[in-house]
Parts: C-alpha cells; structure tokens; sequence
C-alpha cells in the first residue's frame, strides 16, 4: 500500500497516510485533533479544513457554501487521501491541545471542605501496602511461599477473621520474587468488602501506595494521581476524551458503538487510551512505575461508564431507555488494559439510570447533600443537564435534554471554554460597542457557555433581542454590528481584525434560540422536578453548581436569562469537578465508597419523558426569562 | 519444510511429519502413545520401537544390545525422522489405549459410606441453576437489567444478606439474552464463600447444574461428571495423563517444567488436554455443552496441582521442598483454559506439603480418619507411597520415595495394571511350574505392581530366593525356567510362545531387589510416623489402602514380604481412588469442602529426610519381610 506525505499547517507537520485515509483521522496521526460532532457523518461540519495542495477524493460536502467550497474548504471526515497533500487546521476546527482547565483544582491537601468530609467517613483507603520481612524456609519450618506470607501480613494487618485472597497471577510470580527479594517483601492490597487481595509482590521499598481518581467525561477526561497513605493529591492531568471522533455527545456514540462489536471495542479503546496517555504522562512526570498505582475510582455518566468497560450502550438509547448495570462489578485493571497495576481493581461509581450516571452519584456524595434537613439542589450542566433534589429524607433525580450550546455545539462560534473563548460580555445599549473578557486574554476565537449565558442577557439588555428571543433589527437600523443576512440576523461580537480566526466572530437568532432551548430544558427539569415532590422553589437552602461550565457562570446573568431559579446569588455554590472529587474521596474511605454505592440505591429517578408536566414547563419556559414573570421578581 | 509419510504398525496407521520430528512425538500425533520414562533423554529405554524400513537420524542408543540395535530397535525418543518411514511399536512399549481402570467406580448413586458422609456434611452444591422469569422494563419501571435480574434472583435464593456479584464477561451478554430469552431466564452461581457469582445467563431451561470431579494422577486422570441437585455420578471417564511423555514420575516433570517457561506452559497444556478430551467425550456422550458444566473440583498431587494451574514447581524439587502454595486460589476456567463455563470456578484440594498433596487431602475426608477417637492409618501406594496417621485429636503425614518398581518402572516386564499384566502368581515349589492370572485373562505381556507383591511372595515361598532377595541357584538347578545371564539371574513366569509380545516374561534378581527397596521404603515410612507419634502398630484400629494399585493388593502377600504391617486381614480396607471420591464429595457440600480445607491446615507433616529415624528403618526393611522379625510374627 503506498504512503501519501501529509503535511499540517500552520504547524508544517509531516505525516505518512495511507491511500483512502480520511483527513480526520490523518489529522489525528499528526497528533492535531479536530473537531467532529456527528460521528464522521459529515453532517455536523465541525471538521472544516482548507486544502492548500494535493488532489483528495471528496465523499461529501455537507453544509459547506459554495463560496466555501471555492476556497478549498473541506469536511476532514469526507475527505479522503489520494496522494500527497498540504492541509490548514483552521483554529475554530480545533480541540485546542492545551491542557484541560481543571476549574478549581489544587495539588496537595484536600480542600477544607472536603476535608471535613474525609474525617466524617474515616480515612481507610481501597488499597494497602505493606512491608513484610519473612524468615526462610528450612526442613523442619517448611510452610509453603503463600502460608508463609499469609501468616505474617495477617499479623501485621491485623487482619482477624478477613481472608486474604491471592490471584493465579501473583501467585505465579511469588517463589522468585521472594526468593530474589531474599525474603523482605513489600506486598500491595487491596482492602475492600471485608477482604484483601494481593495485587502485587515486589522486593521492600518504602513507596507509598498510589490510587487514581479518574473523571471520564463526555468531552474531557480527568486524572489524579492520589497518595493513598496521606490523601494528598500528588499530580493531575487532564485531556479530551479521544471518543470525540465518534461524536460529541452520548449519543452519536452510542449510535456509532452499537453498529458492530469492532465499533465498540474501538471506542471502549479510545477512552482507555486517553486514560493511558494521562497516567503515562503522570508516572513519567514523577518517576513512578505503573505497579505503584494499586486501585482506581471511576466516575463517569452511564454511557461512558458502560463504553468504558465495552458494555454495550444499546438500550441507553432505546426507549425505555435501560442501562445495562447500575452498580458496576469493580474488575482488574487487566481487563480493561489500564496502565495500572494489572491485578489492581478499578472501581466504578454506581449510576442512578440511563441518564443520571456516576458522576452525579460522586458529585452528590461530594455535596453532602443526604445527611442534612436542608433541602438542597445539585445541577451539572453540561449537554444534559443533570439535577438532584433532596436531603437526608429523601432523594429524586432527573436528567433533561440541554442539547451542546452551552458546550460550544449548535452555535455559529461556540466552542468550550478554553483559551480564546469569550466568557463575558459587555454592551453599550446606547451604541453598541462591545466589550470582551477572553479566557487567556487572547483574540477571540469564539463564544463558551458561560460567554453565552453573559452576551444573551446583555442582548435582551440592550433590547437588541426581546423576550422571545428574535433580534430587534428597527430598533437598532444605525450599528453596523446588527446585520441581516439571507438565512439569518447576527450580531457581531467582534471584528475579524480583532478575532483570533481572522473573520468575524457572531451570534445568531438562531444560536439565541438554541440557548433559550437549552436553558428552557434545564429550567424545566428544575421546575418538574419541584412539582414531582411537592416543593417550593423558596424551600431550597441551596443551590450546588457542578461541571466546567459552572465554574464560570455567573448567577445574575442566569437568573435574568432564566437559566438558574430566581434565588439570592449568596445561596448559589460552584463546586467545580465535583465528579473527579467524589472519585478522589471514594479512593480514600471506605465508608464513602459504601455510601456512594447506598446513595445510587436511594436516589428515585423521575423520567421526564413521562407525563406532560416536562413538556408543559418546557414550553414556559421558552422566554427571557420566563412566561410566568412570577417566578423571577428579581428580573421585572 | 517437506512433510515424511510415517506408517506405524501394526495399526497401518500413516501420518506426516517434519523433517526432525522425534518417533515418540511422530507416535503421539499419531495416536500412538508410547512410554517414557525420562524426559525424552534417552535413559530409561521405555520407548523401544522397531525400524522396519527408512533411514533415520539416530542421535543416541541408550541401553540397547548390540543385538537389539542391529534388529532395528531404537529408542523412539532419540530416532529423527529425515524420510519416508515404517515403524512398529510392540506392546511393551505402549501405555495401552484402552479406558483407564476405574476400581470400583460405579455410576449413579453413592456408595453407602460416601453417602453417609455426604449426610453428615449436609448436600449444599458449589453452584446452583435458578430458574428466573422476569417483567419487561417500562419508562416508570426502568431499574437496569442487573438490578432487575439481581432483585428477583435474590428473592429466589433467599439471598439474605449474601451479596450476587456478576463478572464484566457474563454482564456484557446480559442484555441480549435476557431480551431474546424474552425475559425467562435460567441463572447458573457459585455459591461459596458466602457469596453468589452469576457465571452464565441462558434462556429458561430446566437442565441440572453439573460439576466435574477430576482426579489428576501422575500416570492417570479421572472425571466424574455429577449432576449437582441429586448428587448423582452421570458419567465418568479416565485416560493416560499426556504429560506422561515428559516422564513417568514427578521428578522428571518437574526438570522439564523448570528449563524455560515454555516448557511449562506446555506441560501445563497437556493435562489441561488430557482433561478437556475427557469432558468432550462426556458432553458428546450425554448430548451436555460445556455451559452446563458449573464448577469442577480438583485433586492431585502438590506437583500435579501446581502445573495444572501453570505455577513453577521449582522448589519443590529443590531442599527444604518448599511448594509455592498449599491452600490454593479458585480460578475462573478460562483462565486455565478448561472446556467448561469460561466464568465457572475450579478449586483444588489443599496440600500439606510438597510431596503430600491434595489428593491425599481428598482421601483422608473420604475416610472420616479426623472424625473418631480409634486410630487410622491411611495409604496411598503409587510411586511415592503417601501414609497418614491420626484421629480426632491429631493427624500426621508423611511421603516416601517407592521409587516407580510398583508401577512398572524399573522393572524388566513392569508394567501397569492393565489388561495383560500378570497379578496373581502361583508357583509349585517342586516343579517350579507356574500359574498365572492375567488381567482382561489375555497372554501376558509383563507384571503390575500387586503382581510383583505376589510374585515375590511367592518365590520367597518356593525358595527361589532368600529373605535378602539373592536367587538360589543351586536350589533349583533343574528348573530351566530358573536361568543365569552374563549380567543377572532370572526366573520365567511365561514362555514366550505362551506370551502376548512373543517373547520370555521373567523376573530378575535386580527386578526382586527393586521391590525390595520400595516395599522398605513404604513400610519405613509407617513405622517413622508410628515412632514420631509413638503409637504402636497393634493401637491401630483400621487401615485404609488407596490408588489402583491397592485395588488389586493381596493383604497376605503384602505382609509377607513386607510391605505392611503383619496386623490381622479384617483391618484392612481398600477404596480405591479416594481422591476423585473426595472431589466429588466436596462439590456436593459446602462443609465438606470447608472441612477438606481445615483437613489441610490441620495435618502436621513429617519431613522424613530429617534425622536417621528413617534411614535406620530402611536398612532394617530391605529384607523379607524385615530384619526384625518379631514385627511379623505371622511369617513365622
């Protein structure tokens, strides 16, 4: 098969492609990543590139113009090489490869709060080790390797009536190891449902043991690297799930998983390799091996949870929408191929349904939420958006439909937040000049959520767009920003010779109606969930903000746009990653570890889809910042 | 690399070959086992065969007569094919095809004692089959098929408190499975450790749950398969351990174990082999697939049980003996690859030490030795003879090399207890005229071990020897069937016209002088464990014979030249294979298995090669029967 050279710009990075390779994947091989929302269907066009040289074979165009076209503009996924090539990433076609913003993350002790939370639960962690110094073996002391090894670490784990338990693996390795080690072991453990299991024997060292706390998000991924002896977090990294290829959201995944099994063992390895890639570049930072790190804690939403282990996510999406498991078997590291101790366990956060996954359950634990009289709410925004409700009483859960705007998708320049993305927006009502805050004080590149929630309400604010969400063109005829094109009407946020794309950086009518959309969506499951129990919104103590997104929203602006309920700003709190959190402290305690797996027991599911409450709310909702301005006193 | 056509006869059987294959593996591909006593090296002369035409490259000779040699013997170990060949194989030199002799296996019910001790330790399976129907899923009903499955099994097994964990490999086929099974499903578990594991998940039947007893011997492999509800034997199939042609004994196979990890793994292949042809031709028999078999119980010895699961034996062979594990870890079949339910447990019975394993384990839980106050001594006569000693209060057990005489080994027409071996001997003391009992009543074609016992017997009985085993020449100079070679003295027990390889059957001075060492080191070994406890031979109350060669063991002879005890006939029982008895007792009972473990922990073992106590009884025993002849005062 002949090789075709490739070269990426700006980068002027050289690649070798085979004949029939598409430029996404190409792209991927140069380690530049692209954007693709539709599973490679070339609908989405998120992969626009610009041919500069060579002759591919174009599958399909999409929704490119024929002005587009004209200038060499492709979909990567449609576009299949042929021969050698020079190709331009576009900076708006990116997943940008700086390191994931992990919000409010802080190495070393945990935060006060969570703190506290591991003194409650009692810090007894999933896995141990121990050094154990043997005595050899003679003819008339001639105790086999194992009972040899068995009788002295029950003796210093204390270890009464809990078995110890030894896997064929390790087993197989004792007689050299202690023989080499001539008889000073250190021996890891792990430490879990009233027994231990070896998982490793190697000469005595002094190394403490080492967990990850691992987030698998939809988008990002997210490790921590945690001493298990102190608590400490040691190092974190964080990165885009390479499962973005097959989609953005769960569902052009579980579309593209559930086509044959080769599929789902390719994205069960996309998402196990981007793991790896974070826990090799964490082990190499500091100097650690793989056999240092004895257990994990998984939290991630049904769907990554079940692609993560290759269980097929079929009837996640078909109604009556079932995952396969709710408490996940916590197996090997082996059998999921994670760079970790082979015989380590990796465990799972139990998830509540389909569409309540374990990274609700781990931010829950983190909120504390069920050991308390106050009633307090717990929302993760992200494409769905996730709400919790309850106290130590009781506790529902529901997940409703936000669709991608506040994650950059459906959005002329929407994009995540991440260096470039504008999260703040200030206009003239008078003039309509614009002001921006960019994230890394750069060029803008394009809009994140938060910049979405910021520039709707200050276009409802300057009356540029009413409460139904349609642009005032005869209002403002004189500013050259408000501008009507054949499809549409825009607003210019800024101009390209200020704009990091070098073009002019909009938003729609149509992307404000996306956002209406998803903030009618979320407000909606907020309201339904409330009526499903028979509270008032003014019963609610407090209100916990999870998820990226969440870091940077700002609660006036949500409230005015009827995202958030109309409650006082000092009730509202940002946990950031409460996923990866709950995970971290999952790791460190056995008793939060069953208290996860008692709370996915204990949360009631309310399926929105039932009934025509949700729809009802749904459609009130659809208006700045509501049809019912009752229910926001502090927007009249 | 061209391939030779390889004809053996008599079978007129062809195969091909490479160039390089050794006869013995040519034989083996062939169907054809031959013996082999030693690892393929060229010492033992089992694996005689004869070159009836081709040129083939011979790379050692061994012990064969220049006579021998130029009729076209060679050894088939050290015989390299480089051309088209014709080969016979005598009978000698066969381990014979036919079914291994199962003693006094009877299907179907239990004996009356196994039946009684299976009452005692209360009939509760390692595995169990449930039967399961439950509700489709709807949008207000939408627990994940796990906890659906999960709630009803736990209702129907009165689970309590015991927890179901079902492994990745069986959740991944759930959903499938239950959806086309149209939600009637039949359930297969462990059930042990106080805690059930789904292995499969089928659509409703109503088939028992089965278990595989497997008696893993150094010469023979036994498999029962039981159906787990009644406790019935259904089926039962023995052969020739394939490891066989890596040596007769343990010894031997463990050198070849220990070279490279290769050859562990291979050697480990091939019981896994020897056990899945047997399952097969059980499945094929009873018209089961491998999913209904639930969970399998092994017996064998340290060194058996150790490469079953692939783990090194190295030390066991090396001072102090230490064997890597004595209680042993469960494992999924697939780990071991055998042809059963890839997610069902094997477990193996405990050993005591390196050289008293889990088969004596086994058998001493077949007795009941440790459940009474009268004392028992237990045996277990093969290649090593394995004694042991006790009551309630106090077990004791040690091994001692027989050396391979009662097998077979060693032993100019040695052979196993086989259709054609001589078992019972009478010889007129004034003709010296002989009468045979052959197995299968065919000519013979050598001499088991109970043969030998007999044999001795009785040429001690007639004079032909004396009690130090020298043959009386002079005594006997008329008999022609009493003869001088250049290099021994010998006596024919059958004409060659009479014989079924067409040659003299004799037994040798070195022959006789070989039994004479291993009945000494046997009988050492009881009276070294009598003195360790110091118990008195006459405190005894029963003793309990085990393994194929008991099977056929004539007490009187025994205790004429010997090898047991001189206690009264009555005391003496023999049960046959006792191990895969009490590999089947286990898998029908919960406590017997958990006895069976303690059984292991509770046995003291005595390492004979410390101190002279054995050495002295030794020497004092190589006579017939004993130097001191007051511990046989029925041979008076």
């Amino acid at each position: 098969m002949p090789l075709f050279q490739i070269k990426f710009m700006p980068e002027n990075r050289i690649i070798e492609a085979e004949n029939g390779t598409s430029l996404l994947n190409a792209a991927a091989q140069a380690e530049i990543y692209i954007k693709s929302g539709c599973g490679s269907k070339g609908t989405c066009g998120a992969c626009k590139v610009v041919v500069l040289s060579g002759d591919p074979l174009v599958t399909g165009t999409g929704n490119l113009t024929p002005d587009q076209i004209s200038k060499g503009v492709r979909l990567a996924c449609q576009t299949l090489i042929q021969g050698d090539m020079m190709i331009e990433v576009p900076p708006e076609s990116r997943l940008q490869e700086h390191q994931v913003l992990m919000g409010d993350v802080h190495k070393g002790l945990l935060q006060e709060s969570e703190h506290d939370l591991l003194e409650k639960f009692g810090h007894h962690a999933l896995a141990t080790k121990q050094r154990i110094s043997l005595s050899a073996p003679t003819l008339t002391e001639n105790t086999s390797d194992f009972a040899r090894l068995n009788l002295e670490l029950r003796r210093v784990l204390k270890a009464g009536d809990k078995p110890i338990h030894i896997p064929l693996s390790v087993l197989k390795q004792l007689p050299e190891v202690i023989r080499n080690a001539n008889w000073d072991v250190s021996v890891t453990l792990t430490d879990i449902n009233s027994e231990f299991t070896i998982t490793h024997v190697e000469p005595g060292n002094d190394n403490p043991p080492y967990g990850l706390a691992i987030d698998i998000g939809t988008t990002t991924v997210v490790v921590y690297l945690v001493n298990l002896l102190t608590g400490e977090m040691k190092d974190q990294q964080g990165s885009y799930n390479k499962q973005a290829k097959y989609g953005d959201d769960v569902i052009s995944r579980i579309v593209y998983a559930v086509e044959d099994l080769k599929n789902l063992q390719e994205i069960q390895h996309a998402v196990v390799e981007t793991i790896n890639e974070l826990i090799d570049k964490i082990l190499s930072r500091q100097t650690l091996s793989r056999t240092d790190i004895s257990c994990a804690m998984v939290a991630g939403n049904t769907t990554m949870t079940q692609l993560f282990l290759g269980v097929n996510p079929r009837y996640i999406r078909l109604e009556p929408y079932i995952p396969t498991m709710t408490t996940v078997p916590s197996v090997p590291a082996r059998e999921v191929g994670l760079h970790i101790l082979p015989e380590a366990l990796i465990h799972c956060y139990p998830s509540v349904a389909s569409y309540v996954g374990g990274d609700i359950v781990s931010g829950t634990l983190v909120t504390d939420l069920a050991n308390g009289e106050d009633i307090i709410l717990f929302i993760d925004i992200g494409t769905n958006g996730e709400i919790v409700l309850g106290n130590q009483d009781w506790l529902v859960a529901c997940a409703c439909s936000a669709g991608p705007s506040f994650e950059g998708g459906g959005i002329t320049f929407g994009m995540r937040a991440m260096p470039g993305a504008i999260e703040r927006v200030i206009i003239d009502s008078e003039t309509l000049d614009v002001s921006l805050k960019v994230i890394g004080k750069l060029p803008p590149v394009g809009i994140c959520g938060s910049g979405l929630v910021d520039c709707i309400a200050k276009l409802l604010g300057a009356g540029i767009i009413d409460r139904a969400g349609n642009f005032q063109m005869e209002h403002h005829s004189a500013s050259e920003r408000l501008r009507a094109t054949p499809d549409d009407k825009e607003f210019v946020l800024a101009w390209a010779h200020q704009s990091g794309g070098k073009k002019d950086v909009i938003i729609t009518e149509n992307d404000v109606k996306n956002v209406i959309r998803a903030k009618g969506a979320v407000y909606a499951g907020i309201r339904s969930l409330l009526n499903m129990v028979a509270v008032d919104i003014e019963m609610i103590s407090r209100i916990i903000i999870a998820g990226g997104f969440g870091n940077y929203l700002n609660v006036h602006d949500s409230i005015q746009i009827g995202l958030l309920p109309d409650l006082e700003p000092e009730l509202y709190e940002f946990i950031g990653n409460s996923s990866v959190k709950g995970a971290r402290l999952a790791l460190l305690s056995q008793n939060a570890w069953h208290e996860a797996e008692e709370l996915g027991r204990k949360m009631t599911y309310v399926e929105l889809s039932v009934g025509a409450t949700f729809m009802d709310e749904y459609v009130s909702a659809l208006f700045l910042p509501h049809t019912d301005l009752s229910l926001f006193p502090s927007c009249n």
